[in-house]
């Protein structure tokens, strides 16, 4: 059997790649070949144990896929020379254009215990998640490794859940491998005050009990009591059958691919997690590992596969997480990024209620802070918070970085405002951070 | 007494260039003139009489004005010459620059009967304002005249605070002059839903009753009983001053500015309401009067005080309501507004859950429209609604319009998404709009 398309992979990337095929190239003839009879919404995972409380309620519908058929297997080799692709069962399958979308697995780190019953990883699997969630149920005291998006989020939905949490993470903050420090600090200091026991600036050295997780003891002498211990330390490219197939691996390991996400073989194409990413501010291999990045580059994979038609510009990084009831959103480069990248930055803050006039029922404070290149005037980066609008003011800084705005145009940028869904004209976050941010640059007369 | 920079108008534009001109050239002798002890926030008006419920919780304070002072009283003379304006009481006050930020006027429609007790205009006047409060705790049937965002917001807040009301839009849809049908029809169908007696289509031929309203008359030909009539057709510039001095006026009778502020005398600038503005599009006057407008004219204006500095590129037009929890927000040109202009136009539309995955509690369903212009593919316009975050998503919008983003940059817009803040990546509502669009311009191969 050959497909004009096969996708390998059925998360995010693999999906949106099915999705656009069909709407560039018209081709219907798309085969998607997955592990999971079911696919999770890679963000909704930690809400399955709070908010949502199932695995079923954060599974994404097949019928995404419009007219693109779904098998459920495992990809076992590529034989590019014959183009073809091998699967568990024998089976081969033939393609004229394979994407590949093969995601990332959890990063299990080689700590003594780590294979005790009640560790678990944040794998992207229904079933086991469901193992996570009967096991929660018996769980009281459960502790997260690691203080990224993954680790804050589980803390504070396992918190919600009623059970008692300790979040450990090596950094000084949590989240401080994307966030400002003052962001990194209200997220802990929420995470504190909801009760959850959060430790940084400490490493986890060995997990202890029986067969069963009975405590964990960390590398400054303590030693926490705790029945469950969630692992959610970061994830690693998941490019084994793209390295057996002989296709070049980046430096931050994943799959090398050019602006248009074409690997090193012309019919094969990567996205997602599996596929390398390079910096927009200065094209070097990042890190950055995200479903709304992965769908992006399925966009332009979908777009490119019988020709070069979208240039990938660069991975910008856009991060939104809720703390309780704290919204924290970032785009682009944090200052220590963009200072590793020899940029002299200037930066402008501005705070005002949320709606206006301050009177307005919930009105809370709304922060903007922006990082901007002193010698171009460019935007490089910044960061929105606390208010549930924070994710979509994310995307307005996303657009004056994508868009190479100055200071001086994000100060005149002409916003639209209302009372109950914006800052006052007169202290609109945005456009005032940026004013705040000429007004150290330029001198007056 | 002279000063560096006289202000006269106190509202939005007048405030945000009293700032800004002392962000920019350190200036503190600025002397603000305004006819109010106290100024009104102009969008939060209607808010007054529901959400507020008082007007006094509707003040802008004068800590935002930092070392400006300000002056209450009324200018009735520009003494070009002697670069002197004269106040009411006979005050002379010198001023090396002058920002003209003299606002707009509502206008009152040529109905007889207008004249009556209890028909209000919409006056930025806190005495006004109180008496219009107390008037109203006596009213029982509330008509409105005019269903354009004032006229839908004071609908919603009067319905709010138990009066029963009726709406009279003279056009065929209410916010006809800037929405798409589509909104203009879910804005109408949930004011009728939550008892608004809307009435389109129909003029106000008279107003009846004693000294005091008892009827509106509509044209065709229906008597509707009311106790209270408030005026929401519009506002015209407040010019005055300007034209008595022997400045130039626009065609769309605001006062003639040039891309920097600068009015036909060097010395003399204008801002917000009673300033001509130009369309982004192409350079013709447009009517829009928007607090938003007016303080990115103020920031403006004080760049360019003593020379050039700052180019207005002219008015986009961002606007956004509230009714009921529906928030309808647009930016740039209406497909009627683009077609107008000579656009070939070409719109993509794409409607998903706030939220993600849709099971997220108080997930809703959120639109986003977006006009393009063919032969470019260039963002000429678009709408978001309904939830909340659909101000900053017209921002959004903006951002795409100000930066000239076509159609396939808008598609591949590099978002963050996130499960507590915007639609999924897979499904996110702006760029999936756009590549909605692109496909109605692109052919398969």
């Amino acid at each position: 059997m050959k497909h004009d398309v096969v996708i390998v992979g059925g998360s995010a990337g693999g999906i949106q790649a099915a999705i656009c095929t069909q709407k560039h190239h018209g081709t219907e003839d798309i085969l998607v070949i997955r592990q999971e009879q079911k696919v999770v919404v890679p963000c909704g995972i930690p809400y399955i144990y709070g908010t949502l409380g199932a695995v079923d309620k954060n599974i994404i519908p097949d019928k995404m896929l419009g007219n693109a058929k779904v098998k459920v297997g495992e990809v076992t080799a590529i034989n590019r020379g014959g183009k073809t692709v091998t699967l568990a069962n024998g089976e081969e399958i033939g393609y004229r254009k394979l994407v590949l979308a093969t995601g990332s697995n959890p990063v299990c780190p080689p700590i003594p215990g780590v294979d005790k019953k009640n560790v678990y990883l944040v794998k992207k699997d229904p079933d086991y998640l469901q193992q996570l969630s009967t096991a929660m149920d018996q769980a009281k005291h459960i502790l997260i490794v690691g203080g990224g998006f993954i680790g804050v989020e589980f803390a504070d939905e396992c918190r919600k859940r009623g059970h008692q949490v300790t979040m450990v993470e090596l950094l000084e903050r949590c989240l401080q491998l994307v966030c400002s420090t003052d962001l990194c600090v209200r997220a802990e200091d929420v995470l504190r005050k909801s009760g959850v026991n959060v430790i940084t600036g400490t490493s986890v050295k060995s997990i202890s009990g029986n067969s069963q997780v009975e405590s964990v003891e960390l590398s400054d002498g303590r030693s926490i009591k705790c029945d469950m211990v969630i692992l959610g330390i970061g994830v690693a490219p998941n490019t084994k059958l793209a390295q057996e197939a002989g296709l070049q691996i980046g430096p931050s390991r994943g799959i090398k691919v050019d602006e248009f996400q074409r690997t090193t073989d012309p019919d094969i194409l990567a996205v997602g997690d599996c596929a390398e990413k390079y910096s927009f501010f200065n094209g070097e291999p990042v890190p950055v590992r995200l479903a709304s990045v992965a769908t992006r580059e399925g966009k332009i994979a979908a777009a490119n596969l019988y020709s070069a038609r979208w240039r990938n510009v660069g991975t910008i990084g856009v991060f939104s997480t809720v703390v309780g009831d704290t919204a924290i959103a970032m785009a682009g480069l944090s200052d220590i990024q963009a200072a590793k990248m020899g940029f002299d930055i200037v930066v402008g803050e501005a705070e005002a209620a949320s709606k206006h006039p301050g009177t307005m029922p919930d009105a809370k404070p709304m922060k903007v802070r922006l990082t901007f290149d002193r010698r171009s005037g460019r935007l490089l980066g910044g960061c929105a918070c606390c208010t549930m609008t924070a994710g979509e003011v994310s995307n307005l800084i996303a657009a004056g970085i994508v868009n190479g705005m100055t200071i001086e145009q994000v100060a005149l940028f002409p916003m639209g405002t209302h009372p109950w869904l914006t800052a006052s004209p007169l202290a609109y976050q945005l456009t005032d951070a940026a004013s705040n941010a000429l007004h150290k640059v330029v001198h007056t007369p």
